[in-house]
């Protein structure tokens, strides 16, 4: 595999130092130390904290461990897959850290607008590949639930990130098991 | 009414600094400012901002809309209104801030267990509202949903956090919308 540009070198490295510490308490330097690189070397790449953000915010789905690919072939089966590997990686990290998109959005959507739309239009792009799972589900009379796939598939979206910031405040899988049980064995009976 | 113990004045004022500005953005003088007291009087009352938060969090649920009382005779219908009372305060705040329960968890909880307590006991009290709200309603017959009510009690609650805080991204209500259709049109039919 090639060595990765320095520029994706910063984007990745520095996700996880945006993810663990928080917006503002993620300096530049942070960042670049994470990334190995000369502190000055950011700003040959992104005009900002903000700007990096944003590209960062734009990774970070790729590497959240929703799977790329799919080896189950029901539609429901695919979709439990996918929140099943968001599940290990909250279980990886004890819990802690929550979901970067649901930290920034808390944190920074009031104070930027482009963190802000880049936040919107990745929550969209995720909702809509559940969406099209729950849409397919339906269409293969894999589940027998009404209602629309486009609310359902954003409804979903929302009451994960909703499950993963109150699993951090428990510190344990419950609410993701309360949220496995009410989606797949109620909502999309 | 007597005028409010300048313990009580802190918290009201402070809660309100700190659900806007967020903990770490968020100082005593900014909490002593809003609460019209001298900057020394807050270490009279509180240890720490840190024990200031916790009293706060504890505060927040009596001022977050939630109907202390129904005039609704029906358990759903208690439910809604509750819920209906929080979206209009997310309203009336054009969906800015989210809340503050939810804020503190995404910045705070990681780094503080006392904060990190607090929240799990004001969501876990929350969610026993939900809770028994959702059993009567299954025995009075209101709703054909099975499922264990306390299950259903905490994953509605995470349900909301989740999409107030996606309604902060959109800015605007669709998320709580779908919520709405979602729990009440599917969940507890």
């Amino acid at each position: 595999m090639p060595r990765a540009s320095t520029r994706q070198q910063i984007i990745d490295a520095g996700l996880a130092e945006l993810h663990a510490r928080g917006y503002a308490a993620c300096s530049v330097e942070d960042i670049t130390r994470a990334a190995g690189v000369p502190k000055g070397s950011f700003y040959n790449h992104f005009a900002s904290k903000e700007k990096f953000a944003v590209e960062a915010e734009r990774r970070y789905f790729q590497v959240s461990g929703w799977p790329a690919s799919f080896e189950e072939k029901s539609a429901v089966a695919r979709l439990r897959a996918g929140f099943e590997a968001l599940y290990a990686g909250a279980q990886d990290r004890s819990f802690s850290r929550g979901c970067m998109w649901g930290n920034l959005a808390n944190e920074v959507a009031d104070h930027s607008d482009a963190i802000r739309g880049e936040l919107a239009e990745g929550l969209d792009a995720w909702s809509a590949i559940v969406t099209e799972l729950v849409a397919a589900a339906q269409r293969n009379r894999e589940i027998s639930a009404v209602g629309d796939p486009a609310q359902l598939g954003r409804f979903i979206v929302n009451a994960w990130e909703g499950a993963l910031t109150r699993s951090r405040v428990v510190r344990n899988g419950q609410p993701m098991d309360d949220f496995f049980r009410m989606v797949f064995g109620l909502l999309l009976a």
